[in-house]
């Protein structure tokens, strides 16, 4: 592909870098027309986002626009200040989802366009005449704007409206929402500024959202002032603007900052908008910022599963090396954050490294958050639930709910469900890069790529080149997971088995169409273990097969609980497919033994002998099954980790 | 020591039997005179109880009662609606102490009578006119009694208020107090009763404490209703009343628990309250429910320190077995209630046990709620505080604080501190026991024992005869506690090593003044492993020295952090009396090595190999100082459970 000095244009999804953006890699435009993840969108589309609207209906919040715009009478429903967050989120991903290519899961089409329609409609009318949008705010606490930023959210809610807007814009081409979205950020730009400034408010939301929606109106609208906005936010966090609270990501200034910290969604949301600024601005700072925190969050604060954050209470990051299991929270919002942080920064940096984290998010710690039926939610996303549980209900139940009394994660999900194939292949001057692997289509504006795959389940991909300039090489990039310790990639007659240093296998050559690459990677299942800080998985490992991180489910095993087993790990395991199992699933199986455990009378610790260690006990066979599927059979025990003495 | 068919009388303490009471032991009175706990109780009488009165002026709990009064102007201070009970608690503690024998650390009486006295006349004054006191209610809620039972605390502080009418009562001998007291439960008798009973409200108080202060207002007042109101506060708990919720002790009924859960303090004075009715009642059942619970969270859910409770989130009890370190709630008024309730089990059943967990208990999990200096407290004790650990402050804090914005542990402490030598021995028709090994004189009305001993630095207590019936044997019982693998009894011409099966050696005979018995208890340090179901602590031990768990800190191992420590079981352990450190503690000195972690890149998990499990690196001589005055020096990483490999 001939050398050229203009970028490629950007596919219409999430994160569209503007043409003068410092960024190494573009997102490329991929239709996925098969396979796990168009399963899981059909899914999205046909079950989780057409009853999206009912759910906002019973749940009020369409009530509450309503009550907004003054077309209904009663009080604001609710228990929290950002409940329009769900409209917005809901309003993006069905936007995403209108915006899909024909024949991914486009004939949902024509009534979630009326229902989007219907409700962008309801969001104007409640917006009052000076740009302002907030129910909560409007509704309760009038006249009080702006006065609690800590715990109010309204620049939260405006960053999700202007997502939605830009989502709906860019995928439609209309400027109902748009128009919205414009006008509040406007009426935020008047506000808030440095003091001299000559705006009445210096400050910033407790809940970050706004900067990198900011970010993405700039792009949509070419407003310079929206960037400068942004920049503003995320560079007033941590000067004790919020009374210096790391819940609120104002202990310390990102620039500054040596591990993540606080309210694990407020800080990758933060990030996410550092990094676009960084691609923006080209803002060494902020970018290094980025790099050294997403380093220390991998090293030290990420679960096996890409779950982030160890806390319930407060929702927050633990301390490093702090990795529960049964009280892991992993809020699903966290895990689709940290895929929007992670993707900026592959696309900033040209790192595989961060695709690789998304991979194995996506495929275990965000897609256990949604039912394989598409209708059942988890918010926290726990690695082990115990023999005993006494599940208190709620929000943060063990089990799947159907809405939530804080639903933020459901029409999370569906957003990022509705726009996946945006986050899956980018583009440089070189070629085009294959982060992740679907059966589908990947193209710039220079080439097609074709590629067939049943992956995760086969370690296969065959990749066809449909369309390729005939003027010159360019390369094609395929990301060899970090798990991966074998693969093979025919190219013609050209075999590639040598390892690779940096993530990414390049095939650089003038193609022709019809030109086929095959990668293969081994999907051996293997027996994992984690590094020794890691308290809660010491004398543990966990199984692993591809991507896909493996857990025991209790109702596969009858006759005990999960809690005193033990795996043997000299013992070979062993693939089973199984598509009868929850909807078609590649189970491994393991030996293990129950573990007969003698009574310790009334106190449960006793003098080391060094005999705990011996595992003793009925053998019994282990099947683990993804992770991304426990929780949709009866409820009982799970373990990820698990003891091997 | 003749039989005889009426019981001993009671000391002037807590949890005072009435003579009808069916239970197996009665409280006996003990002098502490000297040693450890002396010089505890000393710091407590001379610091923090003369403290008390300033904090409570500062934080408005006394300005609450003026302004209820009418003799001050303002708006009601502090976060919640249960702040009354900081000063009840501070009554309590003071009054306890009033009533300690001469010699005890009673110069601190005049100046301490005087402010109860004038704190009493805050708490008369603040009374309606029909017994009902509450400064929340009365100055936020007016008009909104007992409408908010789940959260409004109302009968949670009545309760505090009773047991320090009950104690001033005891203690002084005097009403003022007690009028005010009685006044309310009188007001509350006239509200609360089943539906037909002609009582207005069927209700229970979300937070149980009501239901032990009244049956202790019973055995001082001999009023029978006081004991009927508190059975019908246990049992109407887990029917409903409170939405079936388990935090507030309403899933299911105390008769038909299987084990402990929701929130850990109010689990716990519930079940308190449960044993004394058990006592008084005679009800087989209740005593039944309560030995199951006990054996139930002793196996399950107790921590090695005696703490209990393993979430922040909600202050409650984990799932069997759940038992995490660093996120160890295990809150200071957790480990004092537990204490309380073990105690009323104790005399009710006659068994060791209870106070093996009360010893592990206080000398653990209760007494590092308070800073050597008694100034200082923690609310929330922890196992384990890491390696680059972030602290928020607050009440949660892992660092140590001047008083809290929920203040209920300090004054929880100086009541439990004040009133130790209640909890220490008991007598039946057989004789004398000895729970805990202090120096001091244990006496009934019949027979007085002085001990002299160093405990728990040492391990000798030396027992003498001061006065006894000539006219026949007598028993005495000497606990042996659960830790101990070794011990030896010298008792006249005859030594006894041989084991106890339940936990009590007993010495009949008939004693002459002047007889000596030397109980030497084998001090050895020893390393401890959990139940393999503890999955915490997969891999560790911890260090322990009689009922002494030790723990490393930081300040103690420079050069490093203590993340990286692994112990080495196969060296031997060393005993250091350290005179000058920390007031005077005895250290154990164990072997170690700071692991040499290699750099995983940016995840920390890979293939097992079974090389995780080699320790390597730099030798370490590890200080383990004991548990309870950890956090009396610079702030730093500490940890309970090591792990050997």
């Amino acid at each position: 592909m001939p050398r050229t000095r203009s970028a490629p244009p950007s596919p219409l999804g999430p994160v569209r870098p503007t043409p003068d953006a410092r960024t190494a890699l573009r997102p490329a435009a991929v239709t996925v027309d098969a396979g796990f993840w168009h399963d899981r969108r059909a899914t999205n589309a046909r079950v989780s986002l057409p009853q999206g609207p009912d759910l906002l209906e019973s749940a009020g919040n369409l009530h509450n626009l309503r009550l907004a715009a003054g077309t209904a009478e009663g009080t604001f429903q609710g228990a929290y200040p950002f409940v329009d967050t769900d409209v917005y989120k809901w309003l993006e991903a069905a936007s995403w989802q209108l915006g899909a290519a024909v024949g991914e899961v486009g004939e949902v089409g024509e009534p979630l366009a009326a229902e989007v329609d219907r409700i962008i409609a309801l969001v104007a009318a409640a917006q009052q005449p000076d740009g302002y949008l907030n129910t909560w705010f409007q509704l309760v606490k009038g006249g009080e704007r702006y006065q609690d930023l800590r715990w109010g959210h309204e620049l939260y809610c405006a960053g999700h409206l202007i997502q939605a807007a830009v989502a709906h814009h860019r995928s439609t081409g209309r400027t109902e929402l748009l128009d919205v979205a414009r006008k509040f950020a406007d009426h935020i730009d008047s506000v808030f500024g440095l003091p001299g400034s000559g705006r009445p408010v210096d400050g910033i939301d407790g809940h970050p959202e706004v900067e990198t929606a900011l970010v993405e109106l700039y792009r949509e609208t070419g407003e310079r002032r929206y960037l400068d906005l942004a920049g503003y936010f995320v560079d007033r966090h941590g000067h004790g603007l919020l009374d210096g609270d790391a819940y609120s990501q104002d202990r310390v200034p990102l620039r500054a900052a040596t591990n993540v910290e606080g309210h694990a969604v407020r800080q990758l949301y933060l990030l996410a908008g550092a990094a676009d600024l960084a691609v923006e601005n080209g803002d060494a700072e902020l970018r290094s910022a980025g790099e050294r925190l997403w380093h220390a969050m991998t090293t030290t604060k990420t679960h096996l599963t890409g779950g982030l954050g160890a806390h319930h209470d407060r929702e927050d990051f633990g301390d490093p090396y702090e990795l529960p299991n049964e009280r892991a929270y992993c809020e699903t919002c966290a895990a689709i954050a940290s895929v929007q942080w992670s993707w900026r920064m592959a696309l900033l940096t040209g790192e595989a490294r961060y695709s690789d984290l998304i991979e194995r998010t996506l495929y275990n710690g965000f897609l256990a958050g949604v039912s394989l039926d598409g209708e059942r939610w988890l918010y926290v996303n726990p690695l082990q639930v115990r023999d005993g549980h006494t599940d208190t209900g709620g929000d943060q139940s063990a089990r799947r709910t159907r809405w939530f009394r804080c639903a933020c994660c459901p029409p999370n999900v569906m957003r990022l469900l509705a726009s996946l194939q945006h986050y899956l292949a980018s583009s440089d001057e070189q070629g085009l890069q294959i982060h992740q692997f679907v059966t589908g289509t990947y193209a710039t504006d220079r080439v097609r790529v074709r590629a067939e795959t049943d992956y995760p389940w086969h370690g296969t991909i065959a990749f066809t080149v449909e369309e390729t300039p005939s003027d010159g090489p360019w390369t094609l990039s395929l990301r060899i997971p970090e798990w991966c310790r074998e693969f093979r990639v025919r190219c013609g007659e050209e075999t590639y088995e040598s390892p690779v240093d940096d993530g990414w296998l390049r095939l650089s050559r003038t193609w022709t169409p019809g030109d086929l690459v095959v990668l293969e990677l081994a999907l051996e299942p293997r027996l994992t273990a984690a590094d020794p800080r890691v308290d809660a998985v010491r004398g543990c490992v966990a199984i692993e097969r591809g991507p896909l991180v493996h857990c025991l489910e209790q109702v596969d095993h009858p006759g005990g609980g999960l809690d005193d087993i033990v795996l043997d790990p000299s013992r070979p395991l062993a693939v089973k497919h199984r598509p009868d199992l929850l909807g078609g699933v590649t189970t491994v199986v393991a030996a293990g033994r129950r573990r007969r455990i003698p009574d310790r009378g009334w106190w449960p610790y006793a003098p080391a002998t060094g005999a705990e260690s011996e595992p003793d006990g009925e053998p019994v066979e282990l099947t683990a099954i993804p992770y991304h599927v426990w929780a949709n059979r009866e409820d009982g025990s799970m373990r990820v980790w698990l003891p091997t003495s």
